[in-house]
């Protein structure tokens, strides 16, 4: 068998495996978001959930996926296993900005947005960073360095959400009289459930990303992206655990989950290039981040019931700053004019999409169908119809 | 090292890796069935769902592999690791009968079907279908194209529940006055996480079904099968939306998943078949047969809480023709002889074997117990016990 | 390519692998405790498990592996690989001791313990039995066969559990007037879905200790240690049922798991070793000895919530017995010795230090906080807080 074989061979086992454990954030954020919101409206949430991702790999596979590195040729692996692998990706996109409009959003005009950022808005953020590159050349060239896509992937799901708060609003009642309403979540175990498997998919997330594991080489990068992914997602919850602890002598798991989440975030454009103590520092800060955007953007009354904004969009700017911050190689302004590139193009596309779609169809649940709750009226199905409710 | 050595490591590794996506389902069927019985059969259809694995797997490990597969020599990769992959089929048609005799069936006779169906029934016909082949030479032998099981498992599963059912009748006052008592899933996350884990589980399931990966050309295989999986499913879960959209404008969460997993069975017959698209096609019909389907069970009076019927019965029989549909070298007689042939058996031999246990255990719990639960009087551990009931 | 490179890239593919299964077990033991517990405790095992995983693998990291391997250096693996895999181990011991002093422990002063823990006495235990080897050529050097952690990882978490159950003593009004109050699991679903979890986490637990699947004759090794793994778990739950059903004419689950888990808990010294028919009667019999050992600890007033001891204590010991029980060359007399070493060290080292931390900051909850749950005063967090409660 050629070398060559050899390596086509093992690099599509290991990008399906990649695939595989990607595919376990899709229970991941379902239950992460089921868990955070009220009981009338997990139902609905586990339908966005559902959808995102049979829409959005669906508008990925017919014309994203095409627009976003030219054709369906040319891989080094089975390019079937590279489209699953890049197909795993463009949910999560649409999973974060999802997440932080739960309990008021309608499912049918974010499915439209769905269709959308899959098949154009995503692919051509892809395009531009990580395949066919329609920007060469131009002096809009991206030379970021993202691995795995603290930008690419969650700041974009952050600024795609930023657009969607702005146009919808708040809650109803979430910010009155001047107080902010205190929303608890429904069922914690499925908190953690979500939050650990969306810790394994990320494994998979940025493991995957370095493309292959066939030389000594790749091999030892890959070993050492999802230690140095994991180490990161540790300081994350501890940082987050140790601020709690002073501030309020409690341990928030919501919180703590949110810090790890930060800390996974803010290591996933430059996992491969850390020696092995660098991301307990980033992952610290980016708990850290959490920790204090959380209440920030509930004063600026841009409401967010699962935090989505401090982990992915906060996160996914510092993650790729870090890059130019740690790494001598790599350029810290080149960081920065892909992270306002990208960040332009991904808030100013997503804003003029849901404002059109908005238009028609509106995103904002009424008041009353928010107080009766979405499941009722959006799917039909209650959550937990056999359980007595206590508020 | 030599070329056959490294494809006996290569196909072990991965054939584990299969075998362990494929353990996924046991929680996988555990938490769909939990989340869609009533809270006081929920021990019940969970003590079912695990006691299935252990007793499925040790009969087809003392009985039925021998039986399937005639000798543990002779494999291309470790008999361990293909012994490992079949034996984590196994389970899976008792679990598509158990599934829909839900919170009426008793665990005792259920387990001597059990013990029946792994060490009997289900090796004999693996063994006609992908094993040694008793059937060869003889005018009942197959010759039909079923990669991963839409006939073998899926609609053999289904041939055994619509035996029992036949047998054990419906649940009490379902079916009263000539009105169908509709039955709210009681746990809408734990049905949803079920679905995706069973999901992620047929990525092992189909994939690992090709048998190998340890050469370029069965690595595109596997990847395109995986795929073509992959796609079914989406295909599946929106039509069953796009359907319950249009017929109610409600988004029915738990047909959407049946839809997706009725794409999934559907093309479980060939995934390795066919080009990118025709799967889209296979799933989305694979979807439209279960919405339709499930009421029409009903009207038939076949009491099947979960939808197995419609899911694995009918998209088994839909997927096993698909194949001789829609890809040139196969023949649609051999695959509709290969569905005569499998149904016959599947249907008698499991319709004998509960009559004549039904006969020393009856398999129906009485009406007072379904009236009080199954998990009171079979299992002794209520399922929430401190959360207070609403009906 | 050469063997060599081969090896070294299988080999680093496979133990990642392995060590993603492994780390399945962290959601495992959270949903299995989180299930096992009353709801006003929920929150608290959760923070619990989440921050040991965090906090012991942080220890590890940093200082714990230096002090089990001694160097950073000489991996027939990606050394970031081989990290991994044995980060992946480290948290358990500590799950183990955590589970059974679950709804009476304070947070912090475990966090402590876990720290000293993950930091000391786990890598000390490795050290002499599967690491540099500081006993050496002692009369106390060790000569035990323990593939996967019978003694090193189960054992060892059950004696820190013993030294610390007997330091904290039982949970207020367990024991009370003579009788013993039954405290049953307040989410069976969530018990099904950690302890299935936990199972398949297994194979990546044992299999991985292999250590290599880069020949054929180590890939048989491992796809026949993850067989036997296997099939001590079915045996484990079969014998646990058949116990249960004989006694009380019920097929209690959560007996049946813990039989399972002890049948894999049994199995893990020596998985490797068998034919494929003694994991047979080694898992039988670990599941009869939890179902025995469960009441007996509690005559004995040893609270222990989750059948920590009785799983992880008694088979850890039966297991490594067993290797020298049915395994020629392997000396049962070795296997015992290295039971009183490690056993020995674990106990005293654990009492000592609990002993200490208890003195500075208490490690059980006050009576008061017992009865209003941990949730509130240590997390913060309530567990369910929109369903009503029964009880």
């Amino acid at each position: 068998m050629s070398e060559a074989d050899f390596k086509y061979i093992l690099d599509t086992f290991f990008t399906l495996f990649s695939m595989v454990l990607i595919i376990l954030m899709v229970p991941g954020f379902a239950m992460l978001e089921a868990g955070l919101v009220r009981t009338k409206n997990v139902s609905s949430v586990l339908t966005v959930n559902t959808m995102i991702y049979a829409v959005a790999s669906m508008a990925f596979l017919l014309v994203g996926y095409s627009l976003a590195f030219g054709s369906w040729e040319n891989s080094s692996m089975s390019i079937w296993a590279a489209f699953l692998f890049q197909m795993a990706f463009v949910g999560k996109t649409i999973n974060i900005m999802s997440g932080g409009v739960s309990e008021r959003v309608k499912i049918i005009p974010l499915m439209i947005f769905t269709v959308v950022m899959g098949a154009v808005i995503y692919p051509l953020i892809v395009n531009v960073s990580w395949g066919a590159d329609l920007l060469a050349g131009t002096v809009l060239d991206i030379d970021m360095y993202d691995l795995a896509g603290s930008t690419v992937i969650h700041s974009t799901g952050g600024w795609a959400l930023l657009a969607a708060i702005l146009i919808m609003g708040p809650r109803k009642d979430r910010y009155k009289d001047g107080k902010i309403k205190v929303i608890p979540a429904s069922n914690v175990p499925l908190v953690v459930l979500g939050a650990l498997l969306l810790w394994i998919g990320w494994f998979g997330f940025n493991g995957g990303s370095v493309g292959s594991i066939s030389s000594v080489e790749n091999a030892d990068t890959v070993a050492k992206t999802i230690m140095n992914t994991n180490t990161a997602g540790l300081a994350g919850a501890i940082i987050a655990a140790v601020i709690m602890y002073a501030r309020y002598k409690l341990l928030d798991i919501t919180m703590i989950l949110n810090g790890a989440l930060g800390g996974l975030v803010a290591i996933t454009a430059g996992p491969d290039l850390y020696d092995m103590y660098t991301p307990i520092l980033i992952g610290a800060i980016g708990g850290a981040l959490v920790v204090f955007a959380v209440p920030m953007f509930d004063k600026l009354k841009l409401d967010d019931p699962v935090g989505a904004l401090s982990v992915h969009l906060v996160n996914g700017i510092w993650g790729t700053l870090a890059v130019g911050v740690f790494v001598d190689k790599v350029s810290l302004v080149s960081q920065l004019k892909g992270i306002v590139v990208i960040g332009a193009f991904a808030f100013v596309s997503s804003y003029i999409v849901i404002y059109i779609i908005n238009k028609i169809v509106a995103f904002r649940a009424e008041d009353d169908i928010q107080v009766e709750g979405l499941d009722v009226n959006e799917v039909g199905v209650e959550s937990y119809p056999e359980f007595k409710r206590a508020i």
